[in-house]
C-alpha cells in the first residue's frame, strides 16, 4: 500500500486536522469524537443541516460545511459510519432554534446511528428531521444496504437544502425540498480500479487488467456486472441509459447533469464523458440547464466516475443557484 | 491501459468538446486548431492574458479561463506544446487594445512556440509581453528544460496577474506582478504512480511497490532521488525544506501554502499532508495567510503531490482575494 499517510489508524484525524487548519475561516473541528461545525454556528433561526458517514468520499462531506449548505459533517472512519455520539454533538452545535435536518446516505450503519443521535437530541427538546438519500438506481440491495444506495445525488441534496435553509424555511420546508431534490436525482457509477482503505492495507477487490465494473458502489461494493473495457461513449451510455429510464427522464425535461469522479480519474476523462453524457441528452430532448463536473464524492483513489441526473424545477435552480461557501463549491461571495 | 476514453489521437478534442458545453457559459471554444477563450473576448481596454501548454494537467488551463484569470488556453495535445498557430489565434482573440500576456511554463518547447507566436502578432501590431514561470526548486536542468521547471506556481501567476489585468493594469504592471509572483514563489513534487499518456499507452516510467519518486516533474520527468516511501510527515518535510531554504522563506513572511494533487491522489492524503506543512511552517515562523489545496495541476491519473509557497505582499493579498470565476476556480462572483 502506497499512500502519503502516516499511522493507519490516524488518517482521518490527522486529515481533519489539516483540513481544519486550511479552512479556519470556514469551519471548527470538535476532537473526541470528531466532527466538523461551521464557524459561525449554531446560526440563531435558520434551521441546522447534519450530514455524515464514513470518511474516503472527501470533499463529501467535511468539504461542504459553510454558508448556503451544511452547518456541520460527522467524518467516521474510512468507510465506517460515524456512532451516535459526535452525530448527536453535532446537532446540539448547529441547533440554532428552528430545528435540524439530517442528511444521511442510505447504508444499514448511517441510517441506524443518525437514528439513535436523533432519538438523543429529541430527549434534549432539538427537534430533528432525517432525509435519507438512496439515487443509487444501480442495484437493489447490496452489501451494506436495503433498498438503493445514496450516493452522488447527496451533493445535489445539500446545496439546495443548504439554500432553503440559508434563506429562512421552516424545517418541514427544508425537509420537503430535500426529499424533493432525492425524489429526482438518480445516479450510476463505474469503476476501472479499486481503492485500499488505510487499515486493511490492501484493495477492497480486484479487477483484470481489461476489466471494469460497471454500477460500483462508492465503497468499491459490487455493482450490476463486470465487462471488458470498452470506449468512453459506450461506458457513458451504460450508466446513462438506467439513469434516463429510472425516473424516468422525458423530452421537454430541465436537468442537472452531473459528471462526477470517482477520486482518480483524469479531468481530462471526466469532461470526455461529460461530452457523451450531454449527446445522449440531446438526442433525447431532454434540456442541460446545470452542470458539475468533478471530484465531488469520492472512493479514495479509485479510477471511475458517476453521472448523476436531477430534473430541476424553477425553485431548485434558484437554490442551486443561491451563493455558497463551503471548501469544496463555492460561488456568489 | 484503462482509460475513459475513445480513440487515443481524440482524447483533447472530445474533453476539450464537453469542457465547452459544461461551461458555455465562460468559453467559447475555436478548434482547428483548438483553444479556448473567455465568453466575454475580447474584453476592451484590458489586458488579455493567454496562457497554454500540452494537456494532461486539468484544470490547468483551460479551467483558469473567465473573470478575473486567464483570458484564453491554448492546449497541446497530451504533454506536448501547442504550436504556435493557435497562440497566435488566441492571442488575437483577446487583444482588447491594451496588449498581451503571455504566462508559459518552462519548457523548451513552450518557450518557442509561445515566442514565435509572439513574434507574428507582433507583427499584426499587438503588443505582447511573456513571463516564463520557473518555480520548481527540484532540479536545474532537466528532460524538457533548459533551467527551472514551471510548476504549480504557475496557477499562482495565473490568478494574481489576472486580477491585476481585470482591475485594469498595464501590459508593464501585469506583466511586473506576474514576475513577482514567479519570483517569489517556489514549488516540489514527489510521486507514488506513474501515469500513462493515452497515445504512448504505457506508464510513462515505473516505480517499485515501495519507492516514490521525490522532485518530480508534471510529465513524471525524474526529480532528485528514488526512495523507499516514508511516513507522511516525512515525505513533506523533504519537500518544503528545500522550498523553503531556496528563496529562502524566513521568520516572519506571510505565504500562501499551496498543496496541490498530482490528479490521482485522494483529498483525504492532501489534507493531511497540509497539516504537517503548516507544522513545519509554524515551527520556523512563516505565517500562512492564504492556502489552497486540491487538484490544480496535475499530470493525468499520477498519485503525488506539490508543495508551493508564495511569499505575499499587500498587493499580491489582495490581488489573491479578487472575485474569479472560472470552471475551476471561483469566488466573490
Amino acid at each position: 500500500m502506497k499512500k502519503i499517510i502516516n499511522d493507519p489508524k490516524r488518517v482521518v484525524d490527522e486529515s481533519v486536522a489539516g483540513f481544519a487548519l486550511a479552512h479556519a475561516d470556514l469551519v471548527t473541528v470538535a476532537t473526541d469524537p470528531i466532527h466538523v461545525v461551521r464557524a459561525d454556528a449554531p446560526v440563531q433561526g435558520k434551521v441546522g443541516i447534519v450530514s455524515g458517514g464514513g470518511s474516503g468520499h472527501e470533499p463529501l462531506h467535511a468539504g461542504y460545511v459553510g454558508h448556503g449548505m451544511l452547518d456541520a459533517a460527522v467524518p467516521g472512519a474510512v468507510f465506517t459510519s460515524p456512532t451516535p455520539d459526535p452525530i448527536l454533538n453535532a446537532t446540539k452545535a448547529v441547533d440554532g432554534g428552528k430545528g435540524v435536518l439530517h442528511i444521511v446516505k442510505n447504508y444499514t450503519g448511517d441510517v441506524l446511528n443518525f437514528e439513535t443521535a436523533a432519538d438523543l437530541a429529541a430527549a434534549d427538546g432539538i427537534e430533528v428531521r432525517a432525509v435519507v438519500t438512496n439515487d443509487d438506481v444501480a442495484v437493489k440491495d447490496s452489501l451494506y444496504t436495503a433498498g438503493r444506495r445514496g450516493v452522488a445525488g447527496t451533493v445535489l441534496v445539500e446545496k439546495i437544502a443548504g439554500a432553503a435553509a440559508e434563506r429562512g424555511d421552516s424545517l418541514d420546508q427544508v425537509a420537503e425540498i430535500a426529499e424533493r431534490v432525492n425524489a429526482n436525482a438518480r445516479s450510476m457509477g463505474m469503476a476501472l480500479t479499486p481503492c485500499t482503505v488505510p487499515h486493511a492495507g490492501e484493495p477492497s477487490f480486484t479487477l483484470a487488467e481489461d476489466e471494469v465494473e460497471i454500477g460500483i458502489g462508492i465503497h468499491g461494493e459490487p455493482g450490476r456486472e463486470r465487462i471488458k473495457i470498452e470506449p468512453a461513449d459506450s461506458l457513458v451510455d451504460r450508466l446513462i441509459t438506467p439513469v434516463i429510464e429510472d425516473l424516468p427522464f422525458s423530452s421537454g425535461d430541465r436537468v442537472l447533469l452531473f459528471v462526477n469522479g470517482m477520486g482518480g480519474t483524469p479531468q481530462v476523462e471526466l469532461y470526455l464523458a461529460y461530452r457523451r453524457a450531454a449527446e445522449v441528452l440531446e438526442e433525447r430532448g431532454i434540456r442541460i440547464e446545470r452542470s458539475l463536473v468533478g471530484n465531488y464524492i469520492t472512493s479514495l483513489e479509485m479510477q471511475g466516475f458517476s453521472i448523476t441526473l436531477l430534473k430541476l424545477d424553477d425553485e431548485m435552480i434558484e437554490l442551486w443557484d443561491a451563493p455558497v461557501h463551503t471548501a469544496a463549491l463555492r460561488w456568489g461571495r
